[in-house]
């Protein structure tokens, strides 16, 4: 008796795997789990960038008998701005995660695939503003600029100069995820 | 007889606008109509920045034996990569608009709005970058920074930082303009 009650089942399931793979969207299944690998990446790059930058911090070994050399991301606006907009990056990507689940279950969903894409495109407009203003005094800091005196400051402080770099580096990437997710968000959005 | 004639007429067209409106589409028209216009600002606004930035130039009333004190565009790396990025936003929105007029005329072709809403995403991405690192060095022209020892040039060069804020002011108009188009090409590309 049991024998006959499996047999339907297992046919049912096969049936429904057929159908799935055979339906014009099958690819979209595919492109959803790609949305929530690369999530993951651009919570990696992101809080990596943040981690980075919010430790940058060289203090100079010699010191004048008024104050020390010390540089930190404190110094900077643009360097505190880019700390918090990372940080918001990563919080955004991490509750996204459960919305990007939700689309890979139903592929066919339009109203959590639009809810991501919108809140993709304000936080990469974010991001891309954190990384590319970082970037601009990241540039200031190596090359100086002789119009304004602006002297360049990587001389002295190197170490500090390295890690912002690397923390504009690991920005990019994740503006870079974000931008896939928004083209890919598009195309899973488009009527097959 | 003319009347006989007229009135199918008048009717068939009043059937023609009620069809039309009942669709479940209908708000597609509107919105597609919307992007022609935006799109418009967005020309406006980013043809502004490049141009405001392009012309921002001061060149101060004094000057010593070996040099003339002068302030441009020119001297900022970030400020000619703002003129040439803000130029290239402003050119590809001039092209853009055949393939948006397409997306009026057809609202509900997915092959126009998706390459739209592709490259609308890649160039809100450049025109972020430029118009955050611009506004980076633009606050540190106004602010300068202390342990850096960079000094606020804004305050001899009062003409020229007031010309590259407002460039830079330009260039956040067309960036939000960028985000709205991206969000409502998204929407039109739901399946309604």
């Amino acid at each position: 008796m049991s024998t006959t009650v499996d047999v339907p089942e297992s046919s049912n399931v096969g049936k429904g795997k057929a159908v799935a793979v055979a339906r014009p969207g099958g690819w979209k299944k595919g492109l959803a789990i790609m949305d929530f690998i690369l999530r993951l990446g651009g919570i990696a790059s992101s809080l990596g960038a943040a981690a980075t930058m919010g430790t940058s911090d060289q203090t100079l070994p010699f010191f004048t008998q008024f104050f020390q050399f010390e540089a930190s991301y404190d110094s900077f606006t643009t360097f505190q701005f880019f700390v918090i907009t990372m940080s918001l990056v990563a919080g955004y990507l991490v509750l996204s995660l459960p919305f990007s689940v939700v689309a890979i279950i139903r592929p066919h969903a339009a109203g959590p695939r639009l809810f991501l894409v919108i809140l993709d495109t304000v936080f990469l407009t974010l991001a891309t503003a954190s990384g590319a203003s970082a970037a601009a005094i990241v540039y200031l800091a190596h090359n100086g600029n002789q119009d304004s005196n602006w002297l360049a400051i990587c001389n002295q402080f190197g170490d500090f100069c390295a890690q912002t770099s690397g923390a504009v580096v690991a920005s990019l990437v994740a503006v870079f995820i974000l931008v896939l997710l928004v083209i890919m968000s598009a195309l899973l959005l488009k009527r097959h």
